[in-house]
């Protein structure tokens, strides 16, 4: 047990024990999925981080551990017969308190969706907002983070919070974000069971984000947009506690494309739930590459090497299994046409003449007013919203609100509304969107199926 | 006769007749969706005209007409009770020939589709190009055509086809054009009737096009596209016949955007039939918009107030009937994910040994080889193409073939091919792909449908 704590992260080899074997991993550290944060663990067991992280908790990983086998644990150091587990320090302790009304789907890591009244507001108040996180919450200090940018060459250029406050003009555009999981569940429902946290209708949120264009502090470090060096290819973003993604470079270098770093939301300092101090925003993308905690930019010919680039965040054929070729789908980006309905409201024949539903839309007979939003990616502006009241015989045309939307792009997502007398109601009440590149929805989720459950879009039906 | 006569092209008033009624139609000139090609008509009878554009053959175009009615032909010029007709020059009669092999759905205008073959090969070679022509093939001639580029201002800029060449750099990249009719007859068949030509797979092609960035040139003539004035939101383009259409400045000063003003195609002098000397190209944009003949360009606020842009080219939900609200739907610019099968070819059982098809995809059993072609607009890849041999109860990943794309985006479309089983066939064989956007076609025409035919992109089901 001495000999592996002597291999900690201060040492050139790196050991970890699971029950009573010890394992070299030193060679498969650049290759950990999860990037750095695996130095948390060397030199002790590796046990009490899996129980923290229990995505590890499967035979394949089992297995690659097995891999790196040296030896066993000297049997005068097993009390009882096994291996102590260690002291763990818990890193989502000082996680921040959140909204009790949130929709929780786990704790550690915090993952809660908005509560569907809050998805009826154009923007979303900051504490509703939906929060989806990979690990834990770090704290920061603002005087002392700085955000690194490392060029092709390897120099890197550091900015303190002050430094892009002070140095940079301040850019405010509203932006949805929106989890690729978002409405997994009905996929789920749809067809066939998914992996992955089984979103509703509320991961995604709408806010005001104020910030600097990342172009212009890319500039600033050395980059220069207007001919790009043929080995920049991608943008890298690593956050402070150990996410990673990244981001064609064209998404950076367009001057319509609004890509951010975020120091405030909704007109207040930057929550810690939302990347304190500074983030990435990356409007019309999904939300995985506007990263949080935002600690560095690498510049780079190549994607991100994190499992979130280069595995959890893609979609595969319907018939394709659980394993599949992970290299032969593209990571996401940029997110496919949108919609769902968050409330159905009778208006009751007696409280009619006096609604004013009634009188706003001239109401005549029994009806209910369906509310929902609809969103797409890269900017696009949802410009129809389609309605059945029958389950897809008949259609109808929602009300879409309008509402200011900052930006160069339509990077929000639209509110919309429509009644329908009740007598028109049969089977289920179905939305579909239509954005400016007159992308849609599909109808079904079986064809559209992907095992990783990720951008389900197809029509959202609710059973009346 | 001889008073109306005086009313033509070159008068302040102009004067057209139908029958014996006699209209002063001046204060319809700018409004006229067609643009200046109604002066052809002043000074005498309307009638030989629309007998050629017969889309003016219809009462709500009389109703127009009858607004401006001033008189009647004095009776002494009638002969047998009627009006002459009048000489018309036909201005198709200096239309370009064809290839016999274009399957032809119109002859004046010319409208014709590439022959299936000819969809299996990513270039596709100019005769066999699928041809759309809204009105006749103008006869220019290169040494002394001009564009005229229109500033915000007012002030105009001209170039010959020689100082394009000369004053800016040549780009070379691969596009694929495609009419927003494509696929419309599947449409038809697949839900209800459609206005339009019914085009089958054949209303698309792929050619390398030669040209200048047409960026470049607008900055030559005074454009700041990095600090883009307030009044240019749209690029408008004039063809010298008479059609016209707009774009959005972003994707013109986009730098990734890749529109040119090209003067070559397949690497020979632009023919006439795609707009010798000068066309527009946009790629990921639907055809419409790369406009032929290109003779002007206007950097304005608004869109172009041709048809072509008000009206033709829009969709509207599937309740909408033929009479809508023009104003409500955008026009189409970037268009969605598309694919088609091409070919259905056996491979019988006795042939198998020896055939190449069963070496390259080891069939051991009787198969059947389909082939087809997938796009996207936008500059989307398709990276995905889903087959089914049974009307979509299970599906299979076909090879996409590999191209070399020139430009900064994926403008091209993608040849895939596929070997099924022949006993695995039951029903359709259908085709959906995905592009990189994630971004997938319907499953049915019902839903989507809407009465101009526009963007018809559902699965593509063939009987087997």
């Amino acid at each position: 047990l001495h000999e592996i704590q002597e291999h900690n992260r201060k040492a050139d080899n790196y050991w970890v024990y699971r029950g009573n074997r010890v394992y070299d991993i030193t060679d498969w550290i650049p290759n950990h999925p999860g990037g750095d944060v695996i130095m948390r663990a060397v030199g002790g067991s590796i046990e009490p981080y899996w129980n923290i992280f229990t995505i590890h908790q499967k035979q394949d990983v089992y297995d690659i551990l097995e891999q790196y086998f040296i030896g066993l644990i000297d049997p005068r150091d097993l009390v009882d017969g096994r291996a102590p587990a260690g002291q763990v320090e818990d890193p989502f302790k000082l996680d921040p308190t959140r909204d009790p009304e949130l929709i929780v789907h786990s704790d550690r890591p915090f993952n809660a969706e908005t509560p569907t009244a809050d998805l009826e507001t154009f923007i979303t108040p900051i504490a509703r907002f939906y929060k989806r996180h990979h690990l834990w919450v770090p704290k920061l200090d603002e005087k002392t983070f700085k955000l690194t940018v490392e060029l092709p060459n390897g120099e890197e250029v550091e900015y303190s919070v002050e430094d892009l406050r002070s140095k940079f003009k301040a850019h405010t555009i509203t932006a949805t974000m929106q989890c690729s999981g978002n409405r997994r569940s009905h996929m789920t429902k749809g067809s066939r069971p998914t992996n992955g946290i089984q979103w509703g209708v509320g991961a995604i949120s709408n806010a005001e984000w104020t910030g600097v264009k990342m172009l212009d502090v890319l500039q600033d470090a050395g980059l220069d947009v207007t001919d790009l060096p043929d080995d920049v290819k991608h943008v890298q973003f690593m956050g402070a506690e150990a996410y990673g993604a990244s981001v064609p470079i064209e998404k950076i270098a367009d001057q319509f494309g609004d890509a951010l770093i975020v120091y405030a939301m909704n007109g207040q300092t930057l929550p810690r739930d939302h990347g304190f101090p500074l983030r990435a925003l990356i409007p019309g993308t999904v939300a995985a590459r506007s990263v949080k905690w935002l600690s560095k930019i690498v510049l780079s010919e190549d994607e991100s090497t994190s499992q979130w680039q280069q595995r959890d965040y893609k979609c595969f054929g319907p018939n394709e299994g659980s394993t599949p070729d992970w290299s032969s789908a593209v990571a996401i980006q940029e997110t496919p046409v949108q919609s769902a309905i968050t409330s159905i409201r009778k208006v009751t024949a007696n409280r009619l003449e006096s609604s004013a539903l009634a009188r706003v839309y001239g109401l005549e007979e029994e009806s209910v007013v369906l509310r929902g939003y609809a969103f797409s990616g890269a900017g696009r502006r949802v410009v129809r919203v389609d309605v059945s009241p029958d389950n897809g015989k008949t259609w109808q045309q929602a009300n879409i609100e309008d509402a200011e939307q900052k930006g160069h792009r339509s990077w929000s997502w639209r509110q919309w509304n429509l009644a329908i007398p009740t007598r028109m109601l049969s089977g289920n009440v179905c939305v579909k969107a239509t954005d400016d590149g007159y992308n849609t929805q599909p109808e079904n989720f079986t064809a559209y199926y992907n095992f990783r459950g990720n951008l389900a879009n197809s029509w959202h039906r609710v059973p009346v």
